[in-house]
């Protein structure tokens, strides 16, 4: 077979795509404030889990495609401290959206659960 | 935006590329004989839950991308009732990689949800 590492990481990879998109939504949908991407990734430092898989570099990817589907929307501002930040608010559209996802998460990781403690 | 629908059937797809390869290897690794796909997808079909993210054709390919990887090992016998049927068991590294796709599988939960509920 492919080495060890190589199925973990593929199988990893198809997990995180999906989740990845839920939680930088969720995460943006709660500030108080626009946020740029080092932010996001503090507040995802800050849940103690495993976030080895949401790293900047795969991250920013995500947070193009939920702006390129009209769920973000993002403006460039300079920084008195390093290059122009790029700050996400969530839009309308990306509340109902999100509110949509948790039910479709919770569903998934329901359905998926029922299967393994079958 | 792209409509509900489209960003809706994105983010469940992505979800369920990584949930799907899990559940099925999950599934066949218990099986006492070789499953068809038939077999596989009436297992899906009692769990009761919402199954509609796996439909034959959405799951076949998982199947064979889990056997590509040397995961899952199949033979092809003829039935009395129709077509040959593609008989499907674990391997020895489909066990293993059973066992940690399932943490993998409970770490990513408990980050999503550590984030969602924070």
């Amino acid at each position: 077979m492919e080495d060890e590492n190589s199925v973990d990481k593929k199988f990893q990879k198809e997990l995180n795509s999906g989740v990845a998109a839920l939680v930088l939504l969720d995460i943006v949908s709660r500030a108080e404030q626009p946020m740029y991407g080092y932010q996001i990734a503090n507040m995802i430092g800050e849940s103690k889990q495993d976030v080895s898989f949401i790293k900047q570099g795969t991250f920013y990817p995500v947070l193009h495609s939920l702006e390129n589907n009209g769920l973000l929307t993002s403006r460039v501002e300079p920084s008195v401290s390093g290059p122009p930040r790029r700050y996400y608010s969530i839009t309308p559209d990306g509340n109902q959206a999100l509110a949509r996802w948790k039910t479709i998460w919770t569903a998934t990781k329901n359905f998926a659960d029922s299967i393994l403690r079958s």
